[in-house]
């Protein structure tokens, strides 16, 4: 669901892996990268609320980020919703889900004072940046990527022009969003962006992309360049299962509501869900995330939620071996209760009424990334001979 | 040069000549058109001052479009420096090339009180709307097109992946840039736009992405639709040949500068190159335009300048059946350069000095367009479901 997502511990393509090492950050390593101005980026596609794969995998992280002491990091926090029309939306649902994102991620923590909180198509500089950086991308290049294929459920080896029976399937936004995203990060003159390994390819594709574009336009200014090229920044993987397919991650495609749990699911529903999880016939509880998935994703959940209880989930799985099936769903239930309740009320409140102070909250974070991107562009069509 | 040319007498493929005659207007019919309102919506790209083929062929052309007695018809002209990116550009040519192009515009007759002159740089929407339309644009359907395999001087049956032992030569930009030429005119509701036959199925392109989207997003709206569909505008064909080469269209791109005559150069500078052009051997002076192509093209320049002399062409010609090839270059260039004179007065005055009328003009224009194309985006993003 997430656009940029936080890495999971799945191999990487072997050239990836070695950039992300040689130019990947970690959240330790970031707060002692002293005296430089940080900006990080990172967006979100509006489909709703988040269930807790999105908010442990993504939205705590970010949080987590903003509340590090290191005030002169900038911090951009976007609903990449032009993103999301790569494929095909339904507006009023599209209207709908922003707004629920927005209220989101303001009820996980993120605060509109301290973060830039926006929707990607408030700010009409992501799409010019991106027309500019399209007239640098090659084609080959982009037909190389992997991301359209999966989402059309193509081979490897699909064409482009001809990807299937239908051989209009394919649009250009689809084809052309790695373009978009780079525009998206470059934009803000980005110095890390929190990436999942099914973005990696793409944070690469942005990085080569700016050097080109500076190379091009700047050749003489390497002191300051005129797209600051971006790192990644890796954080420890938070991977959540279906409750009801635990081989499959939780997700908001899934047909099926209790497979995932929303962070604004009300009590009752967390324990309903929990108390249909799939999980197996051997007694007692015992971490295996091959033999036993669903029962370690449960462990899992309630460890991710509350770390203070043991040293890993392997740990906490040992203190709990004694427990039935039932009475482990609810101590997670209550776990994962606890850990959403603030969360919930706040969505509630937000969310309820008049929106008044949601959509304030949309139209001041989009005014500041808006100045942030202006400046940018200025400096852009300038180098690119666009003014007068 | 200009990215909307007026159609030439050259034939196009049948079902688009089909589509010309179906929903084209001729200047004439246009007059007779009354009740809608209308918009002309044409593009140029920024190629510095313009030649007499240009002139000729477009400018003049716009400016009687723009004179016509209609008050209830909105004329929109830009300088597309955006799709002059989609090739190579040295930035500080193409920042003077896009002030000598606004100076040509304006000194050739377009009145910034009367049409809007702009450049597509400076209204963000144009990228914008090229996105969401880039949503419903196919890629099948873009490989097909035949522009940007001629930009890059390949053969028909190229492909965009692989267009050449270099497969990274093809850009994203120049592969997808029908798309922004369709948010170009869709942007402002354009009812009708001026064509050349090498554009049309470009434009072509566009009714059916209008359409598209309109089916898409506006399902139900048909007595006033969400883009406007917009038509070809058709007008006599000025065909105007290099100097040197009669066989070849005059060009900018013709290495040698006497193929063609600036409209702002000099007296002497017409007389000489003229006095240069390549003609023929056969004495006195006759019109035929595959056997006397150089003559030709010489006679066709003095009549399109002065249509007084004669009912056409071959008449002037036998009127000027005595002359020497030295006589009627004289003719022909003291015909030009009366043409051009007020032209060349008019551009110096602007262009010469602080340049402030200059900039004064574009940046009004750009206001004024971009009123429009925002009131046309706020319609657009919200049938998407992009408003709060």
């Amino acid at each position: 669901m997430s656009l940029l997502r936080i890495p999971r511990a799945v191999p990487l393509p072997s050239r990836i892996c070695l950039n992300l090492l040689r130019y990947g950050s970690t959240l330790s390593s970031l707060k002692k990268e002293q005296g430089t101005k940080k900006v990080i980026f990172s967006g979100i596609q509006p489909t709703g609320v988040p269930h807790l794969g999105n908010y442990l995998g993504a939205l705590r992280q970010w949080v987590k980020l903003q509340d590090e002491p290191s005030p002169d990091t900038t911090l951009l926090f976007s609903i990449v919703d032009l993103h999301a029309i790569t494929i095909k939306q339904d507006p009023t649902q599209l209207a709908t889900w922003r707004k629920e994102m927005l209220a989101s991620l303001l009820a996980v923590g993120l605060n509109p004072k301290r973060s830039i909180i926006f929707a990607q198509s408030s700010v009409k500089q992501h799409a010019e940046l991106m027309w500019m950086l399209s007239c640098g991308a090659s084609m080959g290049y982009l037909g190389r990527m992997t991301q359209w294929k999966s989402k059309l459920s193509l081979p490897e080896n699909a064409s482009p022009l001809e990807p299937a029976a239908n051989k209009d399937a394919l649009k250009l936004g689809l084809f052309s969003y790695p373009v978009l995203q780079a525009a998206d990060i470059l934009l803000y003159n980005t110095t890390h962006v929190p990436v999942g390994e099914d973005q990696a390819q793409h944070l690469e594709f942005t990085r080569e992309l700016a050097a080109g574009f500076n190379h091009v336009y700047a050749p003489h200014s390497a002191s300051q360049p005129l797209l600051t090229v971006p790192r990644t920044l890796l954080s420890p993987a938070k991977r959540v299962m279906s409750l009801t397919d635990p081989a499959k991650k939780m997700s908001k495609s899934d047909p099926k509501p209790k497979s995932r749990i929303l962070i604004t699911d009300s009590k009752e529903d967390i324990h309903n869900k929990l108390k249909h999880a799939l999980t197996d016939s051997i007694e007692g509880v015992s971490y295996d995330r091959e033999k036993r998935p669903g029962v370690s994703n449960l462990v899992d959940l309630m460890y991710h939620f509350d770390e203070s209880v043991a040293a890993s989930p392997e740990d906490l799985a040992r203190d709990l071996k004694g427990l039935s099936m039932r009475a482990l769903k609810e101590k997670v239930a209550d776990t994962v209760d606890v850990g959403i309740r603030d969360i919930r009320g706040r969505y509630e409140a937000l969310i309820g009424g008049d929106q008044k102070e949601l959509v304030q909250h949309a139209e001041d974070g989009a005014g500041r990334a808006e100045e942030l991107a202006e400046e940018t562009m200025k400096r852009v069509r300038s180098a690119m001979g666009m003014g007068w």
